[in-house]
């Protein structure tokens, strides 16, 4: 009799760990193990940001897989999904076709720019690796450009961010600490570059406590961030941006508008004819696809409802990363024809950094932190991931020791 | 009485070098010195290929006037020369106009595109820090963008350095060591990328002796470096070049078109009212205009013949640091009412560096030189002129030491 063949694809947060997770519990004659993505890396998305801003380097954030991968015990295969036929239950990618006994889908989320005219085409996302050096690349190379042109153009000192939610604050934090080094590298009088950050709510970071908003938005404020907020993007152009607020338009000029403010699942998903909400695989509480018993989903493919609110568990990685747990514990359970168990969703505690050693979170229940705590406490969220990830060892090689400055 | 006014436009190899020896040489009361330059620093374009390559950073290429002028001897003015009118014995700068009883015209070269259509536009030039670091940029910002299109471009990774001179020479031994660093940043196979010279001569580095052009065209050729010789360039387009070679015309695409083969005086002279040949300044012997008394012109803005063949000195750093010796010597003899000295051209040594610690040169009397014997030759001319500039202390803070490696 064959070996039952695991497919995982994906190795962000949630593909990646149970990928570890399987490769560790799963005896060798039990199953084959195979993790398709599409580089042969593997990168935290919640340190993109610091790349995208440049205070960081891209090589810091990610990982080869062979540094994690047992790649004789796991079959990786390096190569983009093209579509999944779970009635055939087969998967397509570029090159090859796999067929598989059971599938993990962790192909992660995409920009979604819901139909703004230009977004696409003008607007910088910080979504991978390669979107996020590039992002550090284009501001550099504008305050390079500056004094080279006889008409010293704004645009390329004005930076503008769409969304003031994880990503938009965290992003505009670190900005606060590049910027000045930029403005150094290229004699560019600092009081010349603007950086606004633009969010249709009342408030930055909705859903954080006001009195922890408050702290986040004095202390950026202070470093120079201006918030425009309860205002809406209507336009991005190669060299402005259009927004509205209390009814009238108005107009920054700018080279560098960089949209944070929507994601939705990778698009693939959508097309692979498992049952969708909102472009997710809302998946039974043991994190399978409704539809399709051996066809597991994971981190931000997967749509979780709390009953209570009627709203959606908000996709993070420390989600995926518990999910993981479950859904490798039920893929063995499915290959050893046991018991499934159910993924029990909770709130967790959440940081975000506002660069220059400062951050506000909220942790264990719900207490609130913020100041050069928050900054620890991101700290050790950070490493305690690397640790879970690839030991000891990995923990030294990419972890953030600087705790205390 | 009053003092008399010495003017010195510019901070370049001739100024500069003239300004220190006049504020060593003059006694306070002798005369007022005053020192007109745009940067508030003096920059060693003869290391801005290094800086447009990567390989150094342009901080070690400029320094501070105040590090190396007596801002208490000197009059030190920040601002840019619009006009000279010797007639009325004035200066007009954006902000001010100076009289002067005595000036020294050293505004150095700038860019020459013989009318090339495109040229001007869209190609790069490598003439001071402005437009050496945004090269550097734009070098890098088309690496990173290389991934982040569905449709690659090799528009992105073809480089064309039109002019095999000089400066076009050292600027691909100075890539063939960068792009490598460039590729790995980027994830870009190395096979990739090409650096393409295009040459007019039948041969790169005209005016060197057969066997070190040789030498050198091997050395950048086993690092990847493409010659075309015997062609011209015909017009610079935003995503290609043309060239005619052998009558036909054939077509690169590039989005970086680097233009080293023409430079031209700078452009106030020759609206100066001062004679001039070719743009510059043609001068008597004693580095004067012909045509005033109390104008002296040095560096890439005077014109100085060989008599035995007809043709002109080419004008480089160590001539004008020569010329600068005697200018000085002779402006005090002016205003002391003293006889004036004559300059002696003279063929002087010269290195062309070729990256990765190679170089070609003629030194001493006639002598070939290259290889690393010729690298370190080239780091003593350029410790020797900074020690000129600034003594001991400008010398260790940056020089180039390594020497052996």
């Amino acid at each position: 009799m064959n070996k039952p063949h695991i497919v995982i694809l994906g190795a962000g947060y949630g593909g990646l760990m149970t990928t570890i997770k399987l490769q560790k519990s799963l005896g060798t004659n039990e199953a084959k193990i195979t993790l398709v993505n599409k580089n042969d890396y593997h990168y935290q998305t919640t340190w993109l940001h610091e790349n995208a801003a440049g205070t960081l380097h891209h090589d810091r954030t990610r990982i080869p897989l062979r540094d994690i991968i047992k790649m004789n015990r796991v079959n990786f295969v390096q190569d983009t999904v093209v579509s999944i036929k779970p009635e055939e239950k087969l998967v397509k990618l570029e090159t090859t076709t796999l067929n598989y006994d059971v599938l993990v889908v962790g192909l992660g989320f995409e920009p979604a720019t819901f139909g703004i005219p230009g977004l696409e085409e003008h607007a910088f996302t910080i979504d991978n690796i390669d979107s996020a050096r590039m992002l550090r690349q284009h501001l550099a190379y504008n305050f390079s450009l500056y004094h080279n042109e006889k008409e010293k153009k704004s645009a390329r000192l004005n930076i503008v961010i769409g969304g003031g939610g994880f990503t938009g604050v965290e992003f505009v934090g670190e900005l606060a600490n590049r910027i000045p080094e930029l403005c150094e590298e290229y004699d560019i009088e600092k009081s010349l570059v603007r950086i606004i950050n633009i969010e249709g709510s009342p408030t930055v970071l909705p859903g954080f406590e006001p009195q922890l908003v408050e702290y986040a938005m004095n202390s950026l404020e202070s470093r120079g961030i201006e918030f425009i907020t309860g205002a809406m993007l209507k336009e991005c152009k190669p060299k402005s941006i259009v927004y509205e607020k209390d009814n009238k338009l108005e107009e920054i000029p700018t080279m560098t508008t960089v949209w944070t403010a929507g994601v939705r699942a990778n698009e693939i998903v959508e097309h692979s004819g498992l049952e969708t909400n909102r472009g997710k695989v809302e998946v039974r509480d043991d994190m399978r696809a409704p539809d399709y018993d051996d066809v597991f989903v994971i981190g931000d493919c997967a749509l979780i409802i709390d009953s209570n609110t009627g709203r959606s568990y908000p996709p993070t990685a420390q989600t995926a990363v518990r999910q993981s747990s479950i859904v490798a514990r039920n893929v063995k359970a499915f290959i050893r024809d046991e018991k499934l168990e159910a993924f029990k969703p909770k709130k967790l505690g959440t940081v975000a950094s506002l660069g220059n050693n400062d951050a506000i979170g909220v942790v264990f229940n719900n207490q609130k932190i913020f100041g050069w705590k928050a900054t620890v406490m991101k700290k050790i969220i950070d490493n305690r991931y690397l640790f879970k990830l690839g030991g000891f060892g990995l923990l030294l090689k990419k972890g953030k020791f600087n705790i205390f400055y």
